[in-house]
């Protein structure tokens, strides 16, 4: 037996998320399905993140256990031809059985965009919140943004369904930034709770059009009052963008090329 | 009667053009199509550069006739809420009948993205050029570009089945940088030849590998030698950036709303 992983990226558009689900498309169901009459057996393919409905992944990492001769960086192109338009195999490697994509990764990084021009944009509209109705001080999002670095517990951010059996996250960057009409917050922590970038965003949001100050969005989460945290920002917005390993089994330039700064 | 002109936006994947023609999908015959049950009358919307199938525009201008009483202002709103996702009209305004999209425009603005990485990447896929066989120096595709600046007579790069009656083109701005993996090349001229743009880039793309140097590429259509213009660049990675008006009939927010920064 062998442990095959693979850089994915993929376009969320037209996917109900990584996870399988039964008669919906997903970004799981579609590899694994791409991969067994490749490999000559059916495949659980394991993703470092599961994303929603809606959500990219400018470079997702998952792996699978294969019994048979095709070399790991082989997989790459030979999924690359059989694989539907939207998603796309970026780099493949064999790596140790005791490597895991989910459990072996040490962060996730995330980014959420938002488009804050009036006219809507073509462009921009598949990964993008268009939001114009009021201007956003992106300089009270970062003050909001600053206490949240290091280990807290942000169980005001969780989703009711988490799988996790904890709250505790250790967020290791925060970064809130202007691109022409995109305003993009990034956070990158070693793992998320369910639903925790689209509530963040949502609630930093009122920050930056000053409906809540910096400080009391700190207070928000410090006393878990979930039930202040109403707004969860529109999926289409959210991509993964990177996750990082203590060892990296890709060469380095995949690891590099996965950041879409034209995005 | 009365001139109403629009700023329109469009995904040129799906489209077979600007130009009607029959049995295929075009810009043109899906706002035409549009505007008549709501105008009560059938109208040949005029655009200000005719895109080629799978070319995008960041902002066409064109215009129309009308017998009717709705307000020029209104029509971008009652458009969008009746055209296809791949097709936005960004603003609307009553122009006067001696007005015309394409004759009164003093300029056009183009740009191609070519993407450079060697892995692939589905973000930039549908508006780009993916090469990446060889390293491209854009400082002798710069040197290249700048001879053509001011008014020359560009034949070599010009496609057979051109309506224009001459190949005479003022080139009033020229541009190429890199903007992370996307290399990036503008030109602005009064007018542009039939194919020009991509014959230009396809041969440009010859100087930034070093296969022909910036002086014989400003030889090549000196001295008019078609036959050597092998070359034209793939439609996807064009774009129609912005067309200039001596009067521009639109507020001045939707002129700038139109340049797509982040691509």
């Amino acid at each position: 037996m062998s442990r095959v992983a693979l850089v994915i990226q993929y376009l969320g558009t037209h996917f109900h998320g990584w996870q399988r689900q039964p008669n919906l498309r997903t970004v799981q169901e579609e590899i694994e399905k791409t991969i067994a009459p490749v490999g000559g057996h059916s495949v659980t393919v394991c993703a470092a993140g599961r994303t929603d409905a809606g959500v990219h992944a400018a470079a997702q990492v998952a792996h699978f256990d294969y019994f048979g001769y095709i070399p790991g960086e082989r997989w790459a192109s030979i999924l690359n031809a059989r694989l539907p338009e939207d998603i796309l195999i970026r780099g493949s490697a064999e790596v140790p059985l005791t490597w895991h994509a989910r459990f072996s990764a040490s962060w996730r990084r995330y980014r959420y965009t938002l488009y804050t021009d009036k006219e809507p944009n073509l462009f921009v509209k598949p990964f993008s919140w268009h939001y114009y109705y009021v201007p956003l001080d992106e300089s009270l999002i970062t003050a909001a943004l600053k206490p949240l670095l290091g280990r807290h517990h942000l169980a005001a951010f969780r989703r009711a369904n988490s799988s996790r059996s904890h709250s505790w996250v250790e967020v290791q960057a925060v970064e809130c930034y202007r691109r022409g009409p995109l305003l993009q917050i990034e956070i990158q922590a070693n793992g998320f709770l369910y639903g925790m970038v689209r509530l963040l965003v949502g609630t930093l949001v009122e920050v930056g059009r000053r409906r809540r100050s910096p400080a009391s969005f700190t207070q928000l989460w410090i006393e878990e009052r979930r039930e202040e945290v109403k707004y969860s920002a529109p999926a289409k917005g959210l991509c993964l963008l990177r996750v990082g390993y203590p060892e990296f089994p890709f060469p380095r330039k995949i690891w590099f090329d996965t950041q879409p700064t034209f995005l």
